[in-house]
């Protein structure tokens, strides 16, 4: 069904429960059905209404289900459903941008159908030669801000040394080979040997490890950077920053992404290790995506050749089926580590 | 005795005894009494001798009074006089570019009389028309300090709001006169009511804050920052750096100078915030001055004319005669806050 004729379906949705402290659990959200249809309202001025194909799980979600006082993104509202970013097909549409059968990519719902009111959230896919749920990942925002973070923040030059967190993650993947591409020594650092194995063997870094086997941080990174560290691409925060500020080059620059290892927790943990920002001069940034998007046509041309001529591989952790998502083990194993983005396909 | 005629004579000295935890004590340093003979010896390339006129007590010669791994400074030697600036006049010399009579700032030893070899670290002094000891200050290492430190890595804009930690001290006085020139909003805070009011009276801040009266640095920072911190001039690092994080606006940046609240503890205080670096997407940068000496005359030219006209002032914190820095109250008092640059004159 996908007339968009005005017929009424029933629709399938995800529906987060309340906030709660701690690591995420499945009985935080649930399934529903309620119905939808399946044309935009007369008053609903630029709305657009569409079939949802693929949805991604994303770390920075994690910190739209707690009350974050301050924070950049508003909290979820318990008792809808789940907010986030979406590839989808176009069933109606009262935007002048949209038309029926266009497929876009944006903020959607963890649902089957969605009324999409905040269409300045979409882009329309144009590049249909590529797999569509790149989309939420390499050719959304993931890669976008992989892009921005290594090369707006780094300032990166051919021969850097550069270390990379949660480095098999949707934005970590690309950090890593963009800067291989660059010519720069890369070492990420991830939770399982499967992840290990991707960084060396299938993204191309030049060494990893796995973090949870690390007694030590400092000296794990000392083995694999002797000479010390030049760009520091962070996504975790907590220890492993305290780490790697003891072993910074002069000058070096860090890229604050996120800090995941903290989203679970009700105190962050304490970094003791600020002073070395004298001495080694170094600067440490943060930065959202939502800054760049301006690059978005520039990343594309960058990123869909290299792509296509294998240059660059995207590897992504799929669950089939809307209700698989709270349920699904590959869910809750990796909320706490976002390692990855997930595709929901129910096309 | 200033002939360099090469008369052996008394040279009294303030001897550093021994790397120590916790705060400075009276008894980490004695006074001696040796011998020199005012002469350059033949062998001696380069050298420079002379007699110390004011000598400066900084921040940063903490660590070099404790073994610190990695530091950009070499750790003292127990058993030799204290190494720091200083200013002054040459009685002999085998340098070209020093000439008996010349008066001089940079690295030089807490004794009467040294033999400058690292005659790199010198600058000679030729606008004679403001106090010599500005040299140690304004006009020396705090002061390019603070010029750089502010105007470099700040990228202060006119009607920013500025907040400055240690604001009173040779380089945070400073910092909050040029963004008042500039035009900014400036709050300082420090560690006793006398520095606050020199802060709101002297320097002409827009207001101060002692920061051991505060309970709540967060409602501290609230109450004279409604609208956020723009630029945050770090000299303490701790829990004040945890409270401003909670403070900045977006894009504010953090001029990391100095932790000095940190300097005298084994292990430094964790910093927990800083996940506000990313949705306000904070720069946070450390600096050394020692990166900045080539805008020296450029700083020269600027401030001179302020200090003549009275748009730039600067307050001094001195101890008479050498004997006296040990064991000085001021010294004694001030070692763990470190507020100000003291002078120690015995001309």
């Amino acid at each position: 069904m996908e007339s968009g004729d005005g017929e009424v379906v029933r629709n399938k949705q995800v529906i987060f429960k309340d906030y709660a402290p701690g690591a995420l659990k499945e009985s935080d959200m649930y399934i529903t059905t309620s119905t939808i249809k399946l044309k935009v309202p007369e008053d609903c001025t630029n709305g657009v209404l569409v079939k949802n194909l693929y949805l991604s799980c994303d770390p920075y979600m994690r910190n739209r289900m707690r009350k974050l006082q301050g924070s950049y993104i508003a909290p979820l509202n318990p008792g809808s459903p789940i907010c986030g970013r979406g590839v989808a097909k176009v069933l109606d549409s009262r935007h002048p941008d949209y038309k029926k059968g266009d497929f876009i990519w944006g903020m959607t719902g963890w649902e089957e159908y969605s009324l999409i009111t905040a269409t300045e959230t979409l882009f329309k896919i144009h590049d249909k030669d590529v797999p569509l749920s790149y989309y939420i990942g390499i050719l959304g925002m993931p890669g976008l801000t992989a892009y921005a973070g290594f090369y707006e923040i780094c300032s990166p030059k051919k021969g850097e040394l550069v270390f990379i967190s949660a480095a098999s993650g949707a934005v970590g993947q690309l950090v890593g080979q963009f800067a291989k591409l660059l010519g720069c020594y890369v070492v990420g650092s991830a939770g399982s040997k499967d992840k290990v194995d991707l960084l060396k063997n299938k993204f191309g870094f030049d060494d990893a490890f796995n973090y949870k086997e690390e007694m030590d941080l400092d000296a794990a990174l000392k083995r694999y950077f002797p000479d010390g560290i030049d760009i520091y691409f962070e996504n975790v925060g907590g220890n492993m920053l305290d780490a790697v500020l003891l072993n910074m080059r002069l000058r070096g620059r860090i890229s604050v992404c996120g800090m995941v290892s903290q989203y679970n927790l009700e105190q962050p943990e304490g970094v003791h290790n600020l002073m070395s920002l004298v001495p080694k001069r170094i600067r440490m940034e943060g930065f959202l995506v939502y800054d760049y998007f301006h690059l978005f046509p520039k990343y594309l041309d960058m990123v869909l050749p290299c792509i296509k001529q294998g240059k660059i591989v995207y590897v992504e952790d799929t669950a089939e089926g809307l209700e698989n998502a709270p349920c699904s083990s590959n869910w809750t194993l990796q909320w706490p580590q976002y390692w990855k983005t997930s595709g929901c396909s129910f096309s």
